[in-house]
């Protein structure tokens, strides 16, 4: 009898449900009787308290479809530092005590950044760990694609799709803020795909001269509107140039609530034009996944299942050059897949007259 | 010959495209080259600069599904005083001047509650006009239906249902702003039909503290997460209580840039737990209308055209038990539709278990 | 304590499990402990067979926007006659035995047409029943909506919308088929919704060479494509002098599957253009109800429920002008509401330029 | 100046336009007034015919979110042989002759398997060809993704979804027909993502007997319902093991219109179930592309500016581990890439027990 515990963290995204069906079915499909598979609550949480109870195979029925996990999520417990402090030991300790107590003989964990640095602790200290590459920013490193991502680029095209008529109609200035905190995936995909005609990424700090001519610019050339497409954790020039408690200090300053409110106050001053912002939020991350999140979540979901019945412990799944591939928790854990500056995709935005605000 | 000048007015929405081309349609199938359709640029701004072309047929074509308006849109030129001061009686004769310079036989207007004042203004200057009902905000005098309003609907009910999953996924309080500045129609429909669990619209004042106790008394019924649908223009009882000029000048000195900010810092304060917040903004009046909506215009739009052929000018067509009819503008300017507190939707809100907050 | 049982029958259609949900929230609200709802399997089936459940209320918990019926449903269990037969008796019988030992106050049915004849003659028979109309045939009368309809139409306005990208870049002729036995509002709808060419309804016969004119005099004119939105009911002028027997042994001998893959046949013949049929089927009934019909569902819902606490049995809940009111099941049975060949909306698609086929 | 003809050829399919004006923005934004483009009407026949016209850059403006292709499109000219018929040459010559007349420094062609014979062909004339691989059936050859396959996978797993509802309230069995003559990958991925039971694809030939019983064996574990996702091309093991001509001359005495309507008919005499049919047909291949094919399309349109910029002919633009890169012609043209059966995404949908058919 072989026991799974499985745990989904970290913020949730679209295709949680379906991997974890796809890991479950998979499983019973294999082992039949020979599996029992637990429900971990609310993430590492409930690994941390043994919150925890038994599946049924009809739990993972009709969930292929449905956004969010039916087993709950949190945020990461701890910040995992250089020198983990006592109350991180005690933590961990408590996770290892539910995984012996439990007799796991392994634990199944859905996750991204963070998650995955917290799994890779696991495995290092001896517990069997088979991850699954989870978020809707795509930076996860080791894997050429997160589930999640795609759903969250349709939903934010669709935002700059929407506001596009009624920007033409108008002849306005938007700005969209997309989600991603430290990379500008989602932002550029969804730029890309939306037609925006300015974008702004964590990686490629902005100058608001810049930003201010391209809409003057296309208001000379007779072209009224002009869509932003501005990541939520878009840098100025200046603001890149600051150490991180300086930009932390200037960020607690800031009378807006996000960055778009006051570089709409800014291009407004700059324009002369009223700039108004839509901020679509954790609409993003919400809903059923696309059938490319699905397809994917369901190849990771039976791809982890496998590994689990060979015994192939401590990897995280990931989908490298087309193929599912287990991927070592040491090579992913602790780094960021960035937008590289120079990369292809940068440049056919250039190309196509897309101003990155640099 | 026919001479008919159109011109869409106001903020934008789903459907004008689809009303454009009914009225055209009609008019050329029924006239055929009996008839000349000019596009007045960028509501009334074209009528009083005379800045107006004449459309083809197939300018037409291919429209029924675009958001936005082919022949754009701007706010009202004027405010409309009881006593109209000297710079908008200008303003009123050279819309007249462009009138008798195109020989226009009749006006047809697409907008809401402000276009329609200026609509029937020149109405009773002898202008011949026929209007048709637009906004997203369902607050039109006169007909039981506008179009743009089911198709922002959908949107702001999609937004409710993303946020649904991540929400339960993470046992968080949410809140979605809904357009809207002086009625709910929208928020109280999106709100219903997205099972939302507190909806705060203007026509019903809200109280913090009652709301502050909704989420509390759901998280200790084991509810751990709650979705508030509020309108742009909710109120809480304190702020109904003001005068217009107080109410503007405490909203003035808000720090917040909008009500839900607000609202997520005070319920914050009272309950303990983070709130968050989506504003989908003018990604509401966007994209391609509805099938309800696509209807809706093409009726009002082949009606128009009737009116026009029959000379029965001064109405705005309109959608009355299920029939599209006449109504005359005198009876429709200056009127505003809200949502009555003791109307039947609200009490089968209120009958589900919803609070409207008071 | 009111013991309520509840049943869907007939086609299943969108906005099923929102109306359940009004109703049992409604009650739970209302009544709290003192009521108990039953779910009766697969609609009459389960009444006849006392194939019941107590629900509880988290079993409607976030089932307002799924497709389908939680409690399952089937077609007719017999054929309603004048005289009704022995084996009816029986069943009506068992339906009534049923009532009896469960101790149901009330019977909640949600259906169409069919459905809607047996529920009267068990209200007739004494049972207590409340009914709502469902269908995405538009087709019950005593109401002006029902819920489904507008889902319906919004997805095959959608069919028909991506047909037309794929028929206009090919400048090919398409018939979508439309679901619609006996009546045509689904097809009238999406029809003018999406930009239909030819509509053909059952309730206006078409005449192929007249069909066959259209599309030459649009190949004529340029246009090198023409879309057909065609009930799965249509039929010709000829096959519309027929008896009913006639009609049937008609309809038997036919090669094709369906009306569309004859009329492709026929139309081909004479354009000598080939013709592609498209069949959505049942996917127009499925998925999660559009924002309109939840909300549509879910006042039908509560006021369902104000009618049991008020003991104000054998009604239909219906939508009459824009209210939510009772009619009687006795002016709802036997009645079918099919478009009238003269209505405004008929004629809004004729002043369109649409063909209706005759 | 640099002269460019353009032309889209084969079944039009999601992301045309929107390649169509990636090549177009980077040409304008590289060359400006140094290139002008040709926009060649249905494909190949307006090659053939010379039907070519200047493009203006407002031309591409707005067509990103358009499905179908703005140039039109024809199916292939001529059936390439090995030893090209007199009829075929004379072909041929006419199209150098229009490059000849039209002094094009480069076709850039956008098309499926067919297209890039001919695409081949021309480069070995001598004419400098880039080329742009699409297809909903994504079987080309040299590229890891063709734009339209992943819409399409939208539009037909969105139809496995509705239908899942519907059957699960009915305990129906359905088959939905998709796309795809001799390649499953559309049918693969809609089936997985959309929950399908069983998948029939063309490189997996199926047994009437083993799908039958798959059907018989949920009835009897309690599933109600099942769902068959069935490509256009699927065969039956008897007919795998027919010659090409005998597969012809049986499918040419087949009474049903598709496969699928033979499949029902099998299926409901072996199971004594009723089994209904979609056939969504050219819906899959219409509307808006998805935001995955409208990031692929710009791309590869932005690349292949690229290479007419650097002179870089006869290729391919490709996705190649997720880069873009040219694949030679030669390479591409006369393979198709069908589904290998023991690849690890077939192995995916076995391991989750979905029946091949097999």
């Amino acid at each position: 009898m072989k026991k799974i515990g499985m745990l989904t963290s970290g913020g949730d995204c679209q295709g949680l449900n379906a991997a974890l069906r796809g890991v479950a079915k998979a499983l019973y499909h294999e082992l039949g009787k020979d599996v029992e598979i637990y429900g971990i609550r609310d993430g590492y949480r409930g690994l941390i308290e043994g919150d925890c109870q038994l599946m049924k195979p009809s739990d993972f029925s009709g969930i292929l479809i449905r956004g969010g996990t039916i087993l709950g999520t949190s945020r990461q417990p701890f910040k995992l530092m250089q020198v983990p402090d006592e109350n991180n030991v005690q933590k961990l300790d408590k996770m290892k005590e539910t995984c012996r107590k439990m007799k796991f003989d392994c634990l199944v964990i859905l996750g991204g950044n963070g998650t995955h640095k917290t799994a890779n602790l696991l495995s290092q200290e001896g517990i069997n760990v088979v991850t699954l590459p989870k978020t809707i920013d795509n930076d996860l490193w080791g894997t050429d694609a997160t589930f999640g991502f795609q759903s969250a680029v349709n939903i934010a095209t669709n935002v700059v799709d929407c506001i596009h008529t009624t920007a033409t109609s108008h002849g306005r200035v938007f700005i969209v803020e997309i989600m991603g905190h430290k990379v500008g995936w989602l932002t550029l995909y969804a730029g890309i795909a939306g037609g925006a005609d300015v974008i702004l990424i964590p990686e490629i700090p902005y100058s608001v001269d810049k930003v201010a001519k391209v809409i003057k610019d296309r208001n000379q050339s007779g072209k009224r509107f002009s869509i932003l497409a501005v990541a939520e954790g878009a840098k100025s020039v200046e603001e890149a140039k600051m150490s991180k408690k300086e930009f932390k200090a200037a960020r607690a300053q800031m009378l807006e609530p996000s960055i778009s409110y006051r570089l709409a106050r800014e291009l407004g001053e700059k324009t002369g034009q009223e700039i108004r912002v839509t901020i679509p939020g954790h609409f993003q991350r919400g809903g059923s996944p696309c059938a490319y999140d699905r397809v994917l979540s369901t190849r990771l979901g039976t791809a982890a299942a496998q590994l689990i019945k060979d015994g192939n412990f401590g990897n995280m799944v990931a989908l490298k050059d087309g193929k599912i591939v287990p991927v070592p928790l040491t090579e992913v854990a602790g780094k960021l897949k960035m937008v590289p500056k120079d990369s292809e995709i940068v440049q056919s935005a250039r190309d196509l007259g897309i101003s990155m605000g640099d």
